[in-house]
């Protein structure tokens, strides 16, 4: 078996490197490079990628997986390994690999057209990318899909195993019922907050001071981690002792790059803490989007907007910034740091309102591939869905249908499991409180005391178990949005005193 | 033949995407990447480099140079493209793969290795690491070398072709003979000249903003190029259309900063300026090392010393840094940038001093590989003839033997260049003062029109012409180092009124 297994991880090194350099390519488009290069690098990236399937589509890789796969003695580590590259092959075998190597390309290409015309507010000029985009998403799920299965089924599959429209029509039909109604209570005493001293001038290079010190607290190891900026917040790992979180710093808004470092080391410590013996492997990152989303959000807002975590931080911070934050004290700081408010742009959404952003995603995407909305008219079905479930209705298409960078990159799909990070987030952090005194670590700013936790329960496994198992095996129970539900209803009554 | 050649284009794609990836993982290295990653980066980065010996040594590779090599039709880009992977392939067919792999990981890893004895002056820790670069470096370049040529020729061939030992050593012994003695003329006036004010504290974002401003001035462009900061300023390119810089910056000393972007930024115009027929081809760099260097002393010493260059410029920068200025004029200030001392490192060294330094490695390198000079008794040697040649002695392995990273990634053979660099510039230099007027375009601000003349005369060919074709191409004679010692006599006997 050894051998086997040896021989087995002599491709994997290689698809490996391949897809290091990638995600380095990757990182570097967002960060750095020149304006110029987009064009050759998009060639490049697309080069890569075909190397990339080459190298998985290898006959010997095909013998090993089927004889790995008959051995009961693999470690878990090991039998992961097989079971990734057994299904990223058998994906990759249904596309065409020219298919695969143009999509490739145009995805490297679409992003930087999608960064112009989002600027421009120019949907008109987007339309045409999207729909080319959407035709290999269709195209290649359809190769994927099971028999009997939609497309967008598929699509979903992807990203969250599992997690098909059977579950997510209940879930999001849930958050309809009682968010919406909850938001309009809470908008109603809105005028009980006032974040305007959160919008004060805080000069950027302090801000960035106090950023870095919080990633350090939070538990982000900088001896195996870089930070920088990017238009967008975000983070991406070339392996577990190479990750890779950026920020985007206003002068006027406080909150925007704390809240964002707080969500980016989430996601960063979690690929920091997975086990070493899947370092380089394709079973070395998140076990999900979902649950990758469950880590960040739990790190930014379950833990980073409570009252505890600010008590031994909140000093700090009025220390960094002495004129601004003198007359504001730590209890109305957390109140702001909450306040839930009806806004356009996702990515600065609060807790409560975020799940409604998402759900508009998901009833369009789905309209999208299984139903017959065309791309044409998304922005007009984009804005009637804003005003319906937030009350507010974009004025362009910036700050509407053409805000997030996803659907360029051909990610269909992928966004209910943001939704769904929350509600892991939710239902891991209910387990978590029942084992260990959550509120008094944070007191003490001992925030080893919970990533200790998540390191032992979620972050190890990597890719050695599913999202669903995971949660089995931390709450004793399936996946459960009550807990989600629960925990919003009980804050928000409790931060607005409904 | 167009088939063929398209064909080879599809080989060629894959060769120079690999080597791209493996530029950006040596870029990120220098500039961002966290230190725990090094390992790992390290073992990537020997993937990739055996993933681009397996594209280059693809059987219909070798087929399809063979077929284009009869073909007389090629255009001169093509016919340079099918040369250079020619000459590749010749080259690693030489050498046993997996030792190729192991000193590509060696190499990776052992600059690391460099970074940390250097800052410790720990030359004992490093003199094994330096043993088994210098046993590959040895055994590869038996594998390459010509009948009769000694190891050192086959190595120096690397780096410049045709300028061997018989080269060389005439050349350094006219560089020792009339050098050597000017600058013992030089130092003893040297009490004339006070470099003071260049040491006084200058804001190091003011200098980056005035850095930045200076590599636009000079032509870098910035939607084609980065800036980036790294402990010792480099060049590095994926291709013709992301060319990026590094610069380090020192609040005591304002010069360094400056030279070190108008050095830079000479390379990086180079490369910005080869056809865009070669973009992403093995021919699309610079010529070779030493032409490379050439452009980039050119435009640092020839142009960026010179009274005319500062005309239009010193009262930007005085504006820049009006306290610490106010008292020097424009007259004292050249005066400061052209003083030349003996020092002990190379890469701070004054135009003077500087090809000093390369004769001392130059030196060295042949006893190391042709003589039986051991790396044991490297820094003594090293000490020693710099108490020789300069007059000064280093006072530890820091400022000694360790101060450059080349030979810990087994760089042997390429500090010459260097020296060649500077007397392929004067002599290009001379040739361009026949032609066009480039004091009155520098009095005027106008470098458009010299980097015009030098994209092309030089840059815009890539890896067309070698050196020598240039030289002979442009100056009408082939190398000829007596424009480079006219050139430093005449310049110091003015600036130190000898």
């Amino acid at each position: 078996m050894n051998s086997q297994y040896e021989k087995l991880m002599r491709h994997v090194e290689k698809t490996e490197a391949i897809k290091a350099a990638l995600t380095l390519f990757g990182w570097d488009t967002e960060t750095l490079a020149p304006p110029a290069a987009v064009e050759f690098t998009s060639r490049v990236m697309g080069t890569l990628s075909s190397c990339y399937r080459e190298a998985v589509m290898e006959d010997e890789v095909k013998e090993l997986i089927a004889a790995l796969c008959e051995h009961k003695d693999l470690s878990a580590g090991q039998a992961a390994v097989v079971r990734k590259m057994k299904k990223e092959r058998e994906n990759l075998e249904k596309i065409p690999p020219k298919e695969y190597r143009e999509f490739c390309e145009l995805q490297a290409r679409a992003t930087t057209v999608w960064a112009k015309v989002k600027r421009q507010g120019d949907y008109e000029s987007f339309a045409p990318v999207l729909e080319k985009i959407l035709d290999y998403c269709r195209r290649f799920a359809g190769y994927r899909k099971k028999e009997g299965q939609s497309l967008y089924d598929a699509m979903l599959d992807e990203y969250e195993e599992s997690f098909t429209k059977e579950v997510l029509d209940p879930f999001f039909a849930s958050l309809k019922k009682e968010i919406v109604p909850l938001l309009k209570q809470v908008t109603k005493k809105n005028g009980t907050i006032d974040r305007g001293p959160l919008h004060a001038s805080f000069d950027v290079n302090r801000q960035k001071e106090f950023n870095r010190y919080l990633a350090g607290y939070l538990g982000f190891d900088a001896q195996r981690g870089v930070m920088a900026e990017s238009e967008h917040p975000f983070t991406t790992s070339l392996h577990n002792h190479d990750v890779r979180i950026t920020n985007h710093y206003y002068e006027n808004r406080l909150d925007s790059a704390i809240f964002s470092v707080i969500h980016e080391a989430g996601h960063g410590i979690y690929e920091m803490n997975v086990d070493d013996a899947l370092t380089l492997t394709p079973a070395g990152g998140g076990a999900s989007c979902g649950m990758h989303e469950s880590q960040s959000r739990l790190m930014e807002n379950m833990i980073g907007r409570s009252p505890a975590f600010w008590t031994p931080l909140y000093p700090k911070l009025k220390e960094t910034f002495p004129d601004q934050l003198s007359d504001v004290t730590l209890d109305s700081f957390v109140r702001m740091i909450n306040k839930a408010e009806p806004g356009l742009i996702r990515t600065q959404a609060d807790e409560l309102t975020y799940c409604l952003h998402v759900m508009i995603r998901y009833e369009i995407e789905k309209e999208l591939i299984d139903g017959d909305l065309g791309v044409k008219e998304l922005p007009q079905v984009w804005n009637r869905k804003y005003e319906e479930y937030l009350g507010i209705r974009p004025q362009n298409d910036t700050e509407g249908v053409l805000q997030d960078v996803h659907w360029s990159q051909g990610s269909i799909g992928y966004f209910p499991s943001y939704a769904l990070g929350n509600a892991f987030a939710a239902q891991i952090c209910h387990a978590m409180e029942q084992e260990i005194d959550v509120e008094g670590a944070l007191l003490k700013g001992e925030m080893s005391v919970i990533t200790d936790w998540l390191r032992e329960k979620v972050h190890r496994f990597g890719q050695m178990k599913t999202s669903r198992e995971l949660l089995r095996d931390i709450t004793g129970e399936d996946f459960n949005p009550r807990y989600y539900l629960d925990y919003l209803i009980r804050k928000y009554t409790k931060v607005y005193a409904l």
